[in-house]
């Protein structure tokens, strides 16, 4: 899964059926490329979030039947990347 | 999904059958380089889409059979990438 | 679908069963990135093609059982890019 | 498989279902992108590890309906690069 | 399917069920990326050989049940680039 930054909301027209209930959210990668994915789960603008691409991204929506090809699957609230946490695995 | 402008139209020979109906675009991501992608929204030389990729780009087409792993999904109107949008969603 | 100029044949021993019959080309990207893919439609040195990638590029063969994720889906004879073409939409 | 080292944990909030009993690791790879992968097999921060992508991501789960799209599939003991060692193959 | 040269072998502990009795293999990329692949076909350090990724990578194995993203689909002898090869095609 990657990590990304929510960096807004993004306005589209001309959907596809099965995309229009969709709510798209602009992402932003570590390295500042963009990206559109599915959120299901409401993040905010300024949220890290980690995304579910391929398949697994359809599998992730309530409605399995919605097309993505990337859904938010949760918000990071923080990490721990000190060695000292490897002895707590 | 990946955001891409539409550069132009391709003429393409030689399709295999299931493509041979397919209306293909020419797109240009945002670090230049370019990408060949199905098109049944009727999106315009100029215009900022997104895409979607893999079997999700099939499940797009109203036609299941038709080949293709790159499908326009919507052209983007506009987005918004202030933090004060947070609050909003 | 990705743009690639055929770059020449290639030749493999220890075919895996259902890859013996596989025409097998030899693609540069526009980064100079050499690739693989399966051609059944008789691209030539030179030419510009768009590849189908991922499972559906197994969908693209007549025979879907053959092992691929990379097949070659048409030869690009020329491409627009004019801003003047998107009235013509 | 790519190869990653692991970086350290992650927690996270407003998972999806089937995701909730994921054990999540946070991995760097060879060019320090962070990416978040499930972790069924005890790893460490600091161990090398190879992971599985896309659909065989899920595969690798003892219970297939879980959402991911990268697992971890082992710990990288050690490797073996000097060419002495093709004659043993 | 990718070009890559077989970098040597790979010892892994907590393997998956189904990853058991995979031979793994080192490769390295046209970048000097490592992977790690599934060779069922007895490639050797310094060979160059093609991958197959994806839901093909299992494909190609005669196990079905094996989980793997990516595996050695031959062994690539050698390569013609000259302009002159495209009258023979």
């Amino acid at each position: 899964m990657e990590i990304f930054q929510v960096a807004g909301a993004i306005v589209c027209t001309h959907r596809h059926e099965g995309m229009e209930k969709l709510p798209l959210r602009l992402l932003k990668n570590q390295k500042g490329k963009y990206m559109v994915a599915v959120d299901t789960i409401g993040s905010r603008t300024g949220n890290w979030v980690y995304t579910i691409s391929g398949s697994a991204a359809r599998l992730a929506l309530p409605d399995k039947s919605l097309i993505t090809d990337l859904t938010i699957g949760g918000v990071i609230e923080n990490w721990e990347t000190e060695e000292s946490n490897s002895a707590a695995t």
